[in-house]
């Protein structure tokens, strides 16, 4: 899974049948000092995160895994809002 | 997902038999102030987007998971077409 | 989907007893205006394409959405000869 | 697979109520050398990983192969510990 | 799939239960004229391939798709043994 933080949402009226009720949050991905990363990935959330929030990203068929997105044309999930990092190996 | 943008069309007779009536649609990548990136993908339109629009792309095994797409040999679907982004946390 | 041309062939005696027919086909990427990228990609052709057609090629599991790949160890196939691109928004 | 070692743990308290239980661990990736990479990956331990220990971790829909990932929400799993590499060919 | 040359080998005792017995190569990816390039993978081998071999991996779910790799949390799997390439078209 990836580290990254809810920084927004993508607003879409015109889309798959299935996705009707899907909140597409954006995850601007983080590093482990959780500084902001190039990567952003667009995930369906559910877990109830909100902005601002860390969280953890499954992607791929992983991402539909989930109630609400099983068998949806989705690739990317919210499925854990962080508490804490532990890091007890420094590279 | 991914953010992008629909800029032209791929022509192909010769194809997959369960290709047939599919539509490629050439997607560039966007970033979130609607920037060009320099990737692009070539994705299966499953709800109706023309060129110019912004729109999410699913990619992998979930590009099968709509109506038109299912079991065929696709790995990326557009699902959404964007209305608007809210970027609530600035970098 | 990622646009390539087919520039080689691999050629395998001892392979997975599935593939035992199988064509392995070197795609070599390209942009829009058909330069070739760096990356490369060995794929199994479903469509008869030759060496010097530019193709469509699907990743992943949607490679084994082709009567001949189903169930196979097989995560890149050919699934389209492009006739053409229409380019209409410039970046 | 990846090579990589369990450098940290994730805490997280509300997530997908399949991950009830699940320990999710940061693998920072290794070269052949052990030594650390750039990427890291946040992975479900399957083997009874501890940190500071070398893993291999297998990813995307992969990663649901073991009993406790089965059908969850998850695209990477820590499958093995690492004895010891053996390199036989030098670049 | 990619092309690639066995290095080495990969001791694990503790790993997954459905994994046992499984032989973890180290594969180097190669570019078309046989130069190593800077990843590498960690592959199960299905088809006998030793070191210092020119080999092909299938990645992803497809990794899954021969006899001993079923339903097991693998993620790349080496698939056949490169006797030769042709490169007929030139960049």
């Amino acid at each position: 899974m990836i580290l990254g933080r809810v920084i927004g949402t993508v607003w879409s009226t015109k889309k798959d049948e299935a996705l009707v009720g899907a909140k597409f949050l954006i995850v601007r991905q983080l590093d482990l000092e959780y500084k902001p990363k190039e990567a952003t990935v667009i995930a369906v959330d559910s877990v109830g995160a909100g902005v601002g929030e860390v969280v953890l990203v499954a992607q791929g068929s992983s991402a539909r895994q989930t109630t609400f997105t099983k068998n949806k044309p989705v690739d990317a999930v919210i499925m854990a809002i962080v508490d804490k990092l532990d890091i007890s190996v420094k590279d």
